[in-house]
């Protein structure tokens, strides 16, 4: 079987200026890629009209499916729906649905619409409208040459609304159907790469059309495994058997699959045991709690907490003693200890979680460097202590912290 | 004046696969603009000779510099240095110094080298080598119809090294000594990307050389005027008088140029004043406080400050009536003013900032929709209120009503 070639296409001066690395062309070629197309061609233009109809016309020549991104705002130089209409030799026209939700939106924020606003509701005559649920600027699909063309906004949220609401079927259509390809993700969060690709060698022996893929983000290691079955039933009963093997190997370092947060696995095991966990921050600085309430209804076990920055909050608004500071310092066992104590007792939770550390980049020592972080979780039958040490730059200092203390309390309330 | 046009190359099926996000052609568009070309076209192949070759041929038609990158390796899908031979209609030979360096570190590892170890070293025959100092296979420089074409090896490191010591004297050389570009950013917040187009409309009449951009980097959104003159000084000179006129128009909406944040203005604002701010934070569970800790140094004047998720919380640690909390809700002004005044009390710092919204999924109401927050400053002279209505998803609400907050206090602190 010959895949089907596809090209994506970026426009935007700014990608050609190197102001921004374009994820956009990634994301795609991975997605073209699951869904069984040959990405052969990237090409980025900037916003400059000849150059655009060129690399349309080009892509239209070689690939049987072409997805474009940008140039679809507001601005002048947002040119891409002239372009497309020019090179198809159709007007333009303005997208009725578009248009009201964006005289809606203008309405609601109470501001005034310029005329430049209604430029990106506009697409090319007889081009079919690819909804945009999540910006203002439709996607929209046309034919060029026997090739499907697929433009959507630069915005990646936008474009993976797009993508994943109404341009993945209409690739898939054109894919064809056949074997599927299943996925499964695995977080896990406190074991390296090269750990986590020890720990799981050999997991794939035996398993026909399966591949294994490690990927850090930070500061979580993904492991993704692939398999290619006849049906999707057959797939996912493969996934499901590896998905016992893979817990098993990485132990309470893997702490949800898919697209769960550790915050949302930690809010899930409060919510099941009616519990709440409060936070006394100090390095963190307030990082913990809005990552706790990323998750929506966390109000439901997430009741609060002091971000005890400086050492007179600590002592004011949690309780720590001044001796207990100024015997063992504000990052220390002793004192992230009564912070958790204080933020569970004052703020009347079942949980406390408390940090404090050396963020960075100054006020290291050699007793306790850049990167020195304590932790503790209080809870009804008493406290326990973590300490990590992970020298890095400042804000991933702080990320680690977070999700070391998420990722203690995760443990701690799982059985 | 016509800039220098330039093409970025890059091969790989890795790239096309998504399986790695592509950084070099990002970095390489940014120094080539930095030298003054003009980058009209980036394109990625996947490691098939025809395309590469036609790719190659297409460069070289439309850019007087090429730069590529990948392809370079010891495995026999690296196939650049053949295509690149074979289009020239030359031979590829061995490069001595590659070669002696190859040999003498596999003697110094004690492992015997294969013929595809010293496919690596080789490069079209009258081509000039550009060294790589760290790694094994050598950069080049070839002519092909009026081009100059740059080969790099696609590791990062590696393609860097080649770049700063060798590549970019032959780049220079070709865009001359004449011009230089010089680029200034001006970061807005409160005022869309179309009001801001609208707003600086007629900004570079009569200003030669000079184009002007606009970006969104969520929640702000970002000016950029690039200017072209014979000196630095010169150019320097027409981004300081545009300086004074994009201020004027956009007002207090634009808070710093180049990569200064909000955060950071505000905090540089406190502590040249000698004044510090706490934060009484409730949909925002911990963000405000995040990004203000995200400065270094921002002990100096960011005490901490109470996430009170819960309206417990409120009365308990902020001082919040329980009859302002019958009467108003927790999303009111005479909530968030009560916050804002408790935290100032209670944690003695000289400003007390408040955040109260809904942040969505839900909790909306025909009243208050999802995306109203409201916000209070408490300071010396009393307080200042102000209420949004942004509705869209939960963390843009969230990340909004922190720069709403960043803003207001930005403001009054700004003589």
């Amino acid at each position: 079987m010959r895949k089907l070639d596809a090209e994506i296409l970026t426009i935007g001066d700014e990608l050609n200026r190197g102001e921004i690395v374009d994820t956009n062309s990634a994301w795609l070629a991975e997605e073209l890629t699951r869904l069984g197309a040959h990405v052969r061609w990237r090409t980025s233009v900037t916003d400059d009209a000849g150059d655009m109809e060129e690399a349309m016309r080009r892509a239209a020549g070689r690939a049987r499916i072409v997805v474009s991104t940008g140039g679809l705002g507001p601005t002048d130089d947002d040119r891409t729906v002239d372009v497309v209409a020019a090179t198809l030799g159709v007007p333009t026209v303005t997208d009725p649905a578009h248009e009201a939700k964006l005289v809606a939106r203008a309405a609601a924020r109470a501001f005034v619409l310029t005329p430049n606003n209604l430029r990106q509701v506009r697409v090319p005559q007889g081009a079919k409208v690819l909804g945009n649920e999540k910006g203002m600027a439709p996607g929209f699909l046309v034919e060029l040459g026997g090739s499907a063309m697929i433009f959507m906004p630069g915005v990646p949220r936008e474009m993976k609304g797009i993508w994943s609401d109404f341009a993945v079927a209409e690739v898939a259509a054109l894919v064809g159907t056949g074997p599927v390809t299943s996925k499964r993700i695995w977080r896990s969060f406190g074991i390296g790469e090269s750990h986590v690709d020890h720990r799981l060698r050999g997991l794939l022996d035996g398993v026909a059309d399966a591949t294994l893929h490690f990927r850090i983000a930070y500061p979580e290691t993904l492991v993704t495994v692939v398999v290619r079955r006849p049906s999707l039933v057959e797939a996912e009963a493969v996934l499901d058997a590896l998905d016992v093997e893979v817990r098993t190997r990485l132990g309470s370092h893997a702490y949800a699959t898919g697209d769960q947060t550790l915050a949302a696995a930690l809010g899930a095991r409060l919510l099941a045991r009616g519990e709440t966990i409060a936070v006394a921050e100090s390095c963190t600085g307030g990082m913990l709690g809005q990552y706790l309430t990323t998750v929506p209804g966390s109000s439901a076990w997430f009741p609060g907490g002091i971000i005890s920055y400086a050492n007179a909050v600590k002592e004011g608004q949690l309780g720590v003693r001044s001796s207990t500071l100024a015997t063992h310092g504000a990052v220390s066992e002793a004192v992230v200890t009564e912070m958790a104590l204080g933020v569970r007792e004052r703020l009347g939770s079942t949980w406390g979680v408390a940090v404090s550390g050396v963020a960075g980049p100054s006020g290291g020592t050699a007793e306790k460097p850049v990167g020195t972080v304590w932790l503790a979780l209080a809870g009804p039958a008493g406290v326990v202590t973590h300490k990590v040490v992970w020298p890095s730059e400042r804000e991933l200092v702080r990320t680690f912290a977070v999700f070391s203390a998420m990722h203690l309390a995760w443990k701690s309330l799982t059985p």
